[in-house]
């Protein structure tokens, strides 16, 4: 039985040369905030949504009352100017729950996207760093060699050996399953804290791909987001100082 | 190979657009109580088996010493007046113990149903809530739009966002999927605490479908239910009242 | 892909009417005591090996050196004498690890035996009670009513809802799987303490067993094993005993 | 679905009566390292990739700022000498990571190396001892028992009924499911702290496997290596020691 249902709810988009661009729950679910983000910022439109029997046995309920079985969706956008790239845009409820389940889905993103003639593709992350920060950066991870030079002038950068564990996820999984296919693209990492959503490394992860793709993209929602997930995480770790603050008293207990 | 199988004990019933009444095991045992208090009063009869290899290894025990494989069960109920609908009923032991197990079980009985006519279905379930409720209301959420007006009449309630985590297991899935097959339907969720099975939530629950169905339900043995759980409940507390009082001796050490 | 595959190491055995004995790991060890000990008192027969995918991925080191793939194998024993029973006897290193495993297993069993000829079978498996027992009883429950009364000729008995979870693993899923293919049959399950393997419950087991085969069984050696295991158990309990003892320096720390 | 994938990057090579030398990760990663090591020395050529839906769901980042999608991968090495043998070795980034994926993966090597005429093989693993031990001896098991002497010559040891629990993962299963499909072949365990990648065992093995090929390895950088890992070793028992100095002021908390 295959565990992977690909549904088409719209004519499959004839576009030249279109590039994808993945964003899928995960660390402080950067990739999935910079994707959503990117895909309401350019009215892009959906065209299909995938299944998975690896997905968790689970429906949303829409405001209105009515059910979502949770699934990944299919975007396009169709470029406005000559020197905009037209996009296929990935996005979801959930990745794969156990490693078959996720290279079979990543298997069929491909098959779907190859269809598309999709040649390039762009995946994005977080990359936990455990601790707060004010400027994340935006590392990242090709396919190709020539790729890495290219990559550096937008602004996203390399360091040796980071992430130290590789890539887990889809986005890894599409480069590395999609340079055995023929693939050319790169993975960003949006640096982020990890314990929270992360709009504000979501923002820094969409600024260089905007750049990538000439398209403009307003971030002020962004960064709206970011103030208030920012103002949580304050209160968060005022709470747990003042947890700290009288430990004299329990200290001897354990 | 194939997860699940389909065991006809009698022949299909035939039925004028017979509706779908899912109750299996979960929270509260709201669902299940439900659909087996509702079988038992209107003497459904039983035609089809479901077996999984994604149930437990299990087998039960009967009062007579023969043994049960562990399974989900399929019943049907003709009409007895015109205003009445006809029903198929599914209960059973066990959901499916993997998110695989769950999808595969659920499209199997969506292939049942679909052979037998069925159109519209109600999944019943509980909402934990984790407190003691005193009269537990009924939720629901609905696979289309036109629905939720229509339900509203008959005493469900409708929270926004609630439950926030959506509907897991086989009464979410059996809308989610059932939708993409072009059924329509509810999931109503009686109100529990959760702790324990719950007649009292079971019995919200059936009033509901009783004034949708127009079948006549004498509720008074899950009543009865409900005051065994309820003592069982108060002696649970007490016990743990009286745990909680001598606190102060140990209560240095943690 | 397949998860089990069947060996034949000998030609398959002709043999009038066998009934299947099985006896695989479980609680006290009790079913694979009892059929090794009996396959090796009448001198069974191996003719066939079962590898599942679902083992553990593991060999075993014979003591001379080679390695051995853990398995489940069967044996076959031929009626001496006019009132003895043909028998194949099943007992392995493993059960399938994963529901999916086990329940793949048992129909592979139950694939074997079918071709054999098989159409009753007695499997064996402990009851676990938590706590010493000095004479363990033997409880059943089989396929068919009909069987009942004739079981509790041979010393077997019946309590009422007992084991309350009913029997999980093999034992009982080959009744249970085997009773939709129309196999009839019977688990004995002895009691047991259930924290160590079980010499006494197996004899208990085996001698229900031989009476039902009219297989004469020399059950000495499995009381020298019992022996042995109750004074390891005693010494085990006296440990535990020695540092029960002195609590009091220790208490009021937790 | 098939879970395992076999990449061939170059073409497949011809050699007289190939033997499999097997090392993937394990217990102090012995196996992993001294496969590794002698791929370098004696410049072994890659020719094929295996990828497993089994394997976690990662890319590994190259030092150039490329992705490795996760894999194991086939070298061979042609003999130089008449005495020397001609090799097919194996090595990867992971084991399967179910039970299920490890018996697929290892069916696909198998299926790999009878293809390439191999008939012998020998698999290398550690021996996990939990303790520290100045010179690891090599233990092994063999597929069949003529093995077992021609072995002992070359320094690897037999100890009855160890290790105890058998041989768990590639190494072992490579052995089991060979003999059956008629391969011979044995597997040498180096002893092991097994707490960290132990050269110093790896080079033990190794050992024993130069003299087996006749084929020389300069083990000198395998010594380096041990003597790092010596170091880091008793600076963390260092480390220990000092905690374990001052147990006094917490001794009476737990």
């Amino acid at each position: 039985m295959k565990t992977v249902t690909v549904r088409y709810v719209n004519k499959k988009p004839k576009l030249n040369n279109p590039i994808l661009i993945e964003g899928l729950p995960g660390i402080g679910n950067v990739g999935k905030l910079a994707v959503e983000h990117l895909i309401e910022s350019i009215n892009a439109k959906k065209f299909a949504e995938i299944y998975s029997k690896d997905f968790p046995p689970q429906v949303f309920i829409n405001p209105d009352g009515t059910i979502k079985l949770v699934n990944n969706e299919f975007y396009y956008f169709k470029a406005k100017k000559k020197n905009q790239k037209n996009l296929i845009l990935l996005t979801g409820d959930y990745q794969g729950l156990s490693s078959q389940g996720q290279y079979e889905l990543v298997e069929s993103i491909l098959d779907v996207i190859e269809d598309l003639g999709v040649k390039q593709m762009y995946t994005l992350g977080g990359y936990g760093l455990g601790y707060e920060i004010k400027h994340p950066k935006v590392l990242f991870a090709t396919t190709d060699k020539h790729l890495v030079k290219n990559l550096k002038k937008y602004g996203a950068i390399f360091k040796k050996n980071e992430p130290g564990g590789g890539i887990i996820g889809a986005s890894g999984l599409l480069l590395g399953l999609g340079k055995l296919r023929g693939f050319e693209g790169a993975c960003f990492m949006g640096e982020t804290p990890g314990y929270l959503v992360d709009p504000k490394s979501a923002k820094a992860v969409l600024k260089i791909l905007t750049k990538i793709t000439n398209i403009t993209v307003d971030l002020s929602r962004l960064e709206e987001k970011a103030k208030e997930i920012e103002y949580i995480s304050q209160q968060l770790s005022e709470m747990e100082g003042m947890t700290k603050d009288k430990p004299d008293e329990l200290g001897y207990i354990g």
